[in-house]
């Protein structure tokens, strides 16, 4: 019998986070206040983040520990299962060993709970009671509904209008958790109702979620904020999924070439990549490929420079490949891929060319979702079905050059809230975006010159 | 830190499957043919059967060797974690410690793709390329969808129309995975013309269902059929549940004082608690607990005698505690648990009090389910929640008593695909339902009389 996965017991959930600060060749550069425009200080953050997470944003400490009680909640469901996938290597016909880091596993369904637990607990050490965040396709919201729940904290959360409507099941699966769910944009912010005016049928984006979601934070002295990607200290705890991936590769005897992650805010990308990238910087032969879709290219397409982090222009500028914060992407079916931005970090290194990036249509996405989900049995969300495309193409490449290779994916969550997507290629209505280059371009014109 | 759950690797999957009927003091009566009321022979059944299935269904060899091929597609998932529920043990302050064994953790989200696999496998290795099976609330469906495509066989599902309508994800995901479905009662079948004729808007049952799919498979001689409970090897198939649990329990230096888990056609109880029965036969001090539905009490409110096992009596007759099989229960959220009647094995071991039985109110079963979700996280099937009510009773009880005691129970799916059922339960639209003796009486008073 082919061994099929790699499992690791409750004590070998990694005791710290690894900090990629104290590795990058160069640091990012620094978030300025929306206001200012100078560099923002831990004071300025401290109305909306408790302090334990201001300093690991800026923190160049190489280990983070990771506190018991936050141990304690991961071991409900990691270490997550390292998988070789012989089926789709039997499939593809390539001389290359693919694996897959399953991060499904968790009770929300994604990698995102990683770092919500974090976040609920230094915010419920710090005696806040009350997070306001905001979601797009439900995963992040979900996340830290879980982690509420799970250490005793209100969440409330401002959902993307259209995400609402059309899907009920992420909403209620955070209701079931205990959190409160508003349509964004909603009546319940200024930032909510300027857009409401303007144009009552708008049916919301993430950057207004945010806006909406800091607004509330920022203007109730016992409610925090959260956000469940792009931020330094997200990607930080992100970390365990390739730490854990780095001991199961050990016993499997083996060793990446490539590492393949889909990338919207990055923070998926970066948690398996970093602790691979920190051999990378010390001469390791190795590449990271970022996946994101035609319709949000990001990376691919767009200018490095600073924005803001929503809509409304309330949160620092941040040293980003952005498509500008007023951007709209098409309503695609991987949600979490649609923000304008990635994370300063992710940014940072592929600026450096530590990190590559691809940019794939939907319908070639879901192509590979389904070949995965026939042969490893898996369905996949759209999200980390962009790694799925990423990594198949990687092997096929190897097939063509005969080439032996170790393909590594993080399969960021399970798609069983995502099905209406696949039933939308599965009778041919899915349409592919490719997001024009002057509607970028009139995006970024509007950005503030920094 | 406290463990949370005991994992195994893919090379402690058991090998060999557990046959109580080796066992148990008192064999099933056998099945009777539906037209001349006498024994069924393995003839009889291999229109529809693969003799290697039909063979496992009768024989009383304690072992049954798992293919080598099932073995390998088991280990995309399988084993199983061992949870044990310290969260929720707390937040009842019970001196019991509460255990579960999590299958939703398979592709198809339940302990259903167990025997689907199997059957697949056996059905391939035959030479048949096409399989007929029915579904209710899609779990079986979907499992034996997955197996198909692991295997390359044709998968035809006749699902019940209400759900058809109702629950469109659980058919997008069997169409995900190649399979075909129809809504029941269909005009592809005479049962479902029939039906169809009498009342054209006639919502479907699991018992016409299975009647539409045994005669496609009876009358396309390149087309068999596969059931997901009631029979002897689909419980046989899942006691690799209760073999993984024994292992770990073993790891985890504890044995069961009581089984939980939820009762539909019984296979999950089955699964998970025949290896444990055999102890039990043998002298060891444990009780096991079948939890059904007010809705459907087939154990505890059900007669004891011959009936078919679908709506048209086209299979044979098989001793089982019964409803009546023109029986049709309210619409209640655990769709998995609305079956006339139960396998055979589980009606003889509870007949002979080797197994008792509970009924409960759907209310009270979510109650359970939302108290789960936030102490433990994850969010659990409303079949599996019934198990989940009846864990949390036997804890209560060991609380008030003063008594530690081990309580271990199958939560044998998750509930992403039954999130509108949450909502329901949430808003306060969800009503009890307790069938009325006299409607049950009247339904075994249509019976035969064998």
């Amino acid at each position: 019998m082919q061994e099929t996965k790699i499992v690791l017991s409750d004590r070998d959930i990694p005791k710290q986070w690894y900090n990629i600060m104290a590795d990058m060749p160069n640091l990012p550069k620094p978030p300025l206040h929306p206001g200012t425009k100078q560099p923002v200080g831990p004071d300025d953050l401290s109305a909306i983040f408790p302090m334990a997470l201001i300093e690991q944003e800026v923190t160049t400490e190489r280990w983070i520990d990771i506190p018991e009680e936050v141990l304690q909640v991961y071991s409900l469901w990691r270490p997550s299962p390292l998988y070789r996938a012989h089926r789709l290597e039997a499939a593809l016909g390539t001389p290359a060993r693919i694996y897959y880091k399953y991060e499904g596993v968790s009770p929300a369904g994604s990698h995102k709970p990683n770092t919500a637990i974090p976040q609920a607990y230094y915010n419920k050490a710090a005696g806040v009671r009350k997070i306001a965040t905001e979601t797009g396709a439900g995963q992040w919201g979900s996340a830290l509904s879980l982690a509420g729940s799970l250490f005793g904290i209100d969440v409330t959360v401002f959902m993307v209008k259209v995400s609402y409507s059309q899907k009920p099941y992420r909403r209620i699966m955070m209701e079931t958790w205990g959190g409160t769910v508003h349509a964004s944009p909603s009546n319940l912010t200024n930032s909510g109702r300027k857009i409401l005016e303007a144009d009552p049928d708008n049916e919301g984006s993430l950057g207004i979620a945010i806006s909406e979601a800091v607004e509330v934070a920022a203007t109730n002295s016992d409610t925090n904020y959260a956000l469940g990607s792009v931020l330094n200290h997200v990607l930080l705890h992100q970390t365990v999924i390739g730490l854990e991936a780095k001991k199961q590769f050990e016993i499997a005897g083996d060793y990446p070439d490539v590492i393949v992650g889909c990338c919207g805010g990055g923070s998926n990308l970066g948690g398996v990549s970093f602790p691979f990238l920190q051999d990378k910087i010390n001469g390791k032969d190795l590449r990271i490929v970022a996946v994101e879709p035609t319709s949000c290219p990001t990376l691919t397409k767009g200018e490095f420079r600073y924005d803001f982090g929503d809509t409304a222009g309330l949160t620092p500028l941040l040293m980003m490949y952005t498509l500008g914060h007023d951007f709209v992407p098409p309503g695609i079916h991987a949600g979490g891929l649609r923000y304008h931005a990635d994370s300063p970090l992710i940014c940072q290194l592929y600026h450096d060319k530590l990190i590559e990036a691809i940019a794939h249509k939907q319908t070639a996405v879901f192509e590979a979702a389904i070949q995965f989900a026939k042969t490893e049995g898996i369905i996949p969300a759209p999200e980390s079905s962009h790694a799925i495309r990423g990594a198949i193409d990687e092997a096929l490449k190897a097939k063509e050059e005969g080439k032996e290779k170790t393909i590594f994916f993080n399969l960021s969550g399970n798609g069983y809230l995502d099905l209406a997507a696949y039933e939308n290629y599965l009778s041919g209505k899915l349409v592919d975006y490719e997001y024009p280059e002057e509607k970028i371009k009139e995006a970024l014109d509007r950005l503030p010159v920094v």
